[in-house]
C-alpha cells in the first residue's frame, strides 16, 4: 500500500459519452484490465443515447430474469381489475409464491388498497448558539412559512411544500420539509427545493450558525421509526378478508393456526426490534422495483411494514399490510428505460397521473406474497418435519 | 368485485418451461392481455435453460444500466489491490459519486476491510404449556446440541450448525440456529437444515406444543436490531484515515466541518430511530447486488450500517463503516447468470472460495460512497444555497 | 393451587378510611397475617386525612433517605440563581456525585436551561371497516376540531386541546390528543378530557366500529421513540460550555478524552438500541421525583435523553442534555404531601406557576450528574486499573 | 451570571457525618438559605448511623405514602402462597387497581411465575488501531477466559463471571461481562469485578489503545433493546389463564374485547417504538421498589416488558407478561433501611437467599395490574363515553 501509482482512468468520451462506441471503449478497457469477458453485459437492445441522467460510465446492462405473476385482482381507487405483475428476480420460487397468493386473493374477491398519505421530504438541521435561539427559530419558521414555501417552489413545477416538521435536540433544530411531488418519487426535486428554501432562510435569519441540508431525519435509503410514523413516499394499506375454506383449500392450513403464527411473529418482532412484523415484503417490492425502473435502493426504506390480522368469529381471516414508506414513480428516474417502460405499460402505469395506481398494485402484490409465505412457514411444520421425523414411525 | 370470473392462466409448458418458446408464448399472452409491447424485455442474450431455480413464468429480462467505477484500492484479507466495480442502477450521479470517493480513497492509500463475523440463521419458535417448560427446553437444547447438529447437517454439505441462541418471552422460546454456510449466502440451506433439526427436536422432546420454523427473529429480508447486534451474513468493517489536505482537495470541504456534520447526523439518527447513521450505503450495495446476481431483496437488511469517525489532532480524518448484516454469495442463486457471472469475474469473485473477497469489495465501495455523498451534503451548504442567496448580495 | 379458600380481606373503614385508626387496624392485620413488625413504617409525621386521592389502604410511609446537593447555579427562564437540590435515594455516592458536578458547573458559570415544548397526551385508537373510512375519519377530525376541542375542554379548567396527531395502520387510526395542562403533569385531566372528546366523536361519526381510549401511542409510564420525537410532558435542554482547565481540575481528566468517551458511548448506544445515549439521568430524576412528590413511575419515560457534546477548538467543552419527556408537576398528585411540599418549597417550586421552573432545575441537575459520572467512568481507567495492574510493574 | 461568588458549602461533619446533629446542622443551613421549613422531612424514626453507603449530606427523609394490596396468590418456584404487597406511591387508584387485579387472579388460581435468567453486567469497550486487532482481541478473550474470570472474581465473594459477550463496530470491541451476583442486584460488584478484569486484560494484551469501563452496552439506568433481548437482572415471566366468566364478573368486559384491545395495542406499540407493549408495569414496580429499598432509578430499565395473550377456544384468556430486565435485591443497597426492611420482611424476602422470591412477587403483582388497567381502559369506552354521549339519547 505504500507507493501509489498513477491512477488508471476509465475511458470517457468528453464529447458524448452515451454512445455504443464509448461503451465499447470501456468494455475493451475492462477486459484488458480484468481479463474478464463482457459478452452478455454488452448485449443490450436500446440506444445509449437515452441514458443521460440515469448512469455514468455506461458499459452495458445487467440482465435480470423477468417472470410474471397474476392475474392479481385489485380493488383500489386508482387500480381497478386484474393485473399481470412483472417481477425481476433470480430467486427461485419467488414468482411462484406470489402467484399462489394472487390466486387465493382473487378467489377471495381481490385486494382492497388505499393510499393513506403521500409526502416526500428533505431534512435540514440548523445549528444555533443555544437551545433558546433554536426554539425561537422554530417559531420563526411558522411565521415565515409562506415566504419559505415560495422560495422552495421557485425550483420546481410539481413539488409543493406542504409543511415543515420540527424536532429539537440540544442547540439544533432538525426539520422535515414535507413536499407533495406528483408522479415523481421526488427525492431530487425535494432536495433542490429544500436547498432553495434554506438559501432564503439563511439569508434572512440572523442567528443560524450553520446548517446541513440533511442530517438523518429524512433517512433517505435507510429505514427509520420516524418514517414508519410520519410516512415517506406513499403510505399504503392493502387488506382483504379471506374465507376460512379458501385458506384451507389453497394454503393447506387452517386460519386459527395462521393467526397463531402471526401472534408469535408479532411478539418475536417486537423483541427482535425488526422494522416489519410481516414476512418478506421486500421480495415482491424489490422484484417490481427492478422490473419497473424504480430506485431499487429505496427497498431499504420501502421494506418496512406493519401487518395486522384478525381471526373473525366464523373463522374467516382479515389480513392487512401497511407500507409506511413506499417510494415509487411512474415518471422520471429509470421509468423511461427500455424494458422498464414496457413493464410499466403492461400495468397501465407509465407516465403522469399513474403513481398512486402503481403504489396500489405494489401493495396488493405484497399482501399476496405475505399470505403465501406466511402460510408456507406454518404448513412447513407438518409437511417437512413430520414427514422426515414423524413421531408415528 | 361481486362476480369472480374464470381465472385466466398464464401459459406454462409443463414438459419444459425454460425455453425460448415457452417464454415467447407468455410474451404473446401478455401482449394480448395487456395491450403492451414486450420488445426489449424479450431481448436477452442467454439460453433460458440456465434459469431453473432462478425464476418461474420467465418472460425475458429487465435490462438495468450498468456503469463501472474505479479503480477502487482495497486492502483486505481476501481482496488486495485495485478493482473496477460494476454498478447496475438508473440513478444518475450514483456511479460518478462512488467513483469520486474511490479516487479520494486511492490517494489516501486505499480502504482497509475486515470480515468480522460470518453467520446465517433460521429462527424457529417453540411453544409450551408454560414458561417453565420453555426454560427446561432451553437447557435441553444445550444438552442435545450434538444430536441436533448432526440432524441439521444431514441436509447440507457446506452448512455447519455453529450454535443456537435462545431468547425467551412468555411460554415461547425463540431461537436462532446459526450456521456457517461457505460461499453461499445460505438462507435456503439454513432453512432446510433448521427444518431437519426441528424435525429431530420435535420427535424427541415431549413438551413442545407447537413450533413455527420462523417467527421474526432471523428477520430475513427485514432490518432488525437483533441482526445489527448479532450479525446476519457477513459483518464487515471498512476503514481509512484520510489526510486533511486530500479531503480539501477532492471534496472541497475541511475535515472539521465534515466531522461536525457527522456529529449532527449521529444525533439526528439516534432521535429518528434510523438503522444506519451514515448516508446512503444502500445505493452502492443495491447497484452491486443487481450487477453481481445477489438476492437484491436483502438490501432491506444489508442497508443497516454504523458509521464511526474521528477527527485526529493533525486534522486527518479517520472514517469507518460497519455493515452488520451484509448478505452476499459468489456461488448459487443468481451468481451464475449470464451478465451476473461476467460482473463477478471482472472482480475475480466468481465461484467457490471468493465470498469474503466480494464482501470486502462491497464494503470498500460503500465507504467511498459515504465519504463522497457526506462531503457533498456539507459542501452543498456553500455551493448551492450561498450561490443562490448569499448574504453578500 | 386447587382449592381456593375464602379471601382474607384487608380491613377498610367504609366511613373514613384515612385516619390513624384505620391505618393502625391495617398495621395489626398485616402483623397478624405476615408475622412482620411494622414499627418504622407507621412512624409518619402527618395526618392521614391529607391522603385521599393519593393512596388506598394506607398503612404508613416508606422513609426514603433524603440528601441535599448544591448550590446548583441555574440560568433558566424561570429558575434563576442558586438552588439546593433535595435528592431521596438509598444509593451511596449519588448525592456526592451530583454535588461534584454542581460544583464544576457553578465554576463554569452555571447551567443554561430551556423548556422547548410542553404537552401531555392521551392516544385513542379508532377502528373502521376498512382503511378508507379511517382515512376519511382523519380528515373529519380536522374538519371538526373546534367542536372536539370544546367537548374535551368541558371537563377541565387548565387543560387545552392543542392539536390531534394522526398515525394510520391497517383500518385503524391511532391518534394523539395533545393538551397543554398548566402546572399539573396532566395525565388525569388529559385522560378525562380525551374521553369526553371521544364521547362527542363517537356520538357524531357514523363509521367508527369501536374505539379504545389508549393503545400504546401516548406510552404513559413507558419509553418510546414517538415520545422522544414528539415530546411528552416537558422537552427540556440543559447546556453549558466548560473551560478545559476546570474539567482537568475538578474531574481529573482532559476534555478530549471525555469527548472520545462520548463518541464511543454514542456508537455503543446506537448499536445497543438504548433510549438515552448519556450516562444515568434516571438517577437524579428519580431522586428528585421521590423528594418532590412526582409520579415516580414516570421515570420510565422521563429517563430518555439525548446527550450532545462538542470539543471546541480551544479545548473547552460544550455539553448538553435534552430530556424529551420530562413529566413534572408542582400542583396536584403528591406535591402537597408533608415532606414533598417542604422539598418543593425549598426550591421555591410549590404551587401554581412553578412547573417550568421545576423542570429547569431537574434538567440542570441531570446535566451536572452526567458530567460527573461520565468523567468518573473515563478517569476510572487510570485510577483503578492502572493502579492495580499497571504495565510498569 | 458574570461574577461567580464564593460557593456556599453545605455543612459537613468530617468526623462523623451520619448523626442527628450533622443532619440538624444541614436542616438549619437549608432553612437559612432557602427560607423553607423542614419539619416533616426531619421526622424520621431511625438512627442516622445506619446510613453510610446509602446517602451523603443526609437531612432527613421523604415520607412516601404506603398502601397495601392483596392477598396476591403466587405460584412461583420461590414464592408460594398468598402475599400482602406494600406499595409506596402518591398516585390515587394505583393500590386499588392492583388490588382489583389480585382479587381476579386469586379467583383464577393465582399467578404462575418463573425466573428465566439472572445476570448482571458491565460493558467495557476496547479501542484498537484497526478492526483486525479488535477481531483478534475477541478471540484472545475466549482464549484467556479462565484468567480473566480469576482476576474478576478476586474482588467479590458472590459474583461469578459467567461469560463475555462481544459486539464489534469500527475498530472497537464492545463487550458485556455477564456475572451472576447472588442476592445483590449486583451493579457495584459487577463494576468492581469488571474493572479488575480490565486491569488484567490491559496489562496482558499489547494492542489495546484505550478502554472505557462503560459505553452504553450494559445500559444501566436506561432502557435498551440489548437488555430486552439478553436480560439484565432477572428475566421473569408471570402467566395465568383466566376463565371467561371471571373476567366478565370482575372486569365487566368480555375476553374477546380484551383480546382485541391487546391486538390494537400491540400494533400501536410496534409503530410507536415503545419498550413495553403492555399498559403500566412501571406503576407497580416503582411502588414496590420504593417500599422495599430497591434502586428506584432502575425503573428506567425494569419498566420494559412484553405482554403476550391468547384467546382460547372456550373464551378463557391466557395472559402473560415477561419482564426482561427486572433489577431487585434483598440484601445490600437500601434493603436494610428501617421501613424498607419491614416491607421486605412482610413479604418474607429480607436477606440472603430471597431475591428470586422477591422477583416472582414483583412480576405477579405486575400481571395483576396489567389486567386491571387493561380492562379498565376497555371498559371505559362503555362506561364514560356511552354514558355521557350515548347515541340512543
Amino acid at each position: 500500500m505504500t507507493t501509489v501509482m498513477q491512477r488508471t482512468r476509465i475511458p470517457r468520451d468528453s464529447a458524448n459519452d452515451y454512445t455504443h462506441k464509448a461503451a465499447d471503449d470501456r468494455r475493451r478497457f475492462l477486459q484488458d484490465q480484468t481479463g474478464g469477458e463482457l459478452e452478455h453485459v454488452t448485449s443490450y437492445s436500446f440506444d445509449p443515447s437515452i441514458l443521460p441522467g440515469n448512469i455514468e460510465s455506461f458499459v452495458g446492462v445487467a440482465q435480470v430474469p423477468l417472470g410474471v405473476a397474476g392475474p392479481l385482482l385489485v380493488d383500489g381507487e386508482h387500480a381497478q381489475g386484474e393485473f399481470f405483475v412483472p417481477l425481476a428476480t433470480a430467486e427461485g420460487t419467488l414468482v411462484a409464491s406470489y402467484n399462489r397468493g394472487m390466486k387465493l386473493l382473487r378467489e377471495a374477491g381481490g385486494v382492497k388498497v388505499t393510499v393513506m398519505d403521500d409526502v416526500m421530504q428533505r431534512a435540514p438541521a440548523f445549528l444555533f448558539d443555544s437551545a433558546r435561539e433554536s426554539r425561537a427559530f422554530a417559531q420563526w419558521l411558522d411565521d415565515h412559512f409562506d415566504e419559505i414555501k415560495q422560495a422552495a417552489e421557485t425550483t420546481t413545477k410539481s413539488g409543493k411544500l406542504r409543511d415543515i416538521e420540527k424536532y429539537s435536540a440540544s442547540r439544533i433544530l432538525f426539520t422535515r420539509f414535507n413536499f407533495t411531488t406528483g408522479d415523481a418519487a421526488g427525492q431530487n426535486l425535494t432536495g433542490k427545493a429544500t436547498a432553495a428554501a434554506c438559501g432564503w432562510i439563511t439569508a434572512h435569519h440572523p442567528a443560524i450558525r450553520r446548517f446541513f441540508l440533511e442530517s438523518n431525519f429524512a433517512t433517505d435509503k435507510k429505514s427509520s421509526q420516524v418514517n414508519m410514523l410520519r410516512t415517506r413516499g406513499k403510505r399504503v394499506v392493502a387488506e382483504a378478508t379471506i374465507p376460512a375454506a379458501l385458506i384451507r383449500e389453497h394454503m393447506r392450513i387452517d386460519s386459527p393456526t395462521l393467526f397463531q403464527a402471526r401472534q408469535v411473529s408479532n411478539l418475536g418482532g417486537f423483541m427482535s426490534g425488526v422494522n416489519n412484523n410481516g414476512a418478506h415484503s421486500a421480495n415482491g417490492i424489490t422484484a417490481m422495483f427492478i422490473a419497473t425502473g424504480q430506485d431499487v435502493a429505496n427497498v431499504a426504506e420501502s421494506s418496512a411494514a406493519f401487518v395486522f390480522d384478525e381471526l373473525l368469529e366464523n373463522g374467516d381471516y382479515y389480513y392487512s399490510v401497511t407500507i409506511p414508506s413506499l417510494i415509487v414513480a411512474t415518471h422520471g428516474g429509470g421509468t423511461h428505460l427500455a424494458t422498464q417502460r414496457e413493464c410499466l405499460e403492461m400495468l397501465g402505469c407509465y407516465g403522469k397521473g399513474k403513481v398512486r395506481k402503481l403504489a396500489e398494485i405494489v401493495a396488493a402484490t405484497v399482501l399476496c406474497g405475505e399470505l403465501s409465505l406466511g402460510s408456507a412457514i406454518v404448513a412447513e411444520e407438518w409437511v417437512h418435519a413430520h414427514d422426515l421425523y414423524g413421531r408415528n414411525r
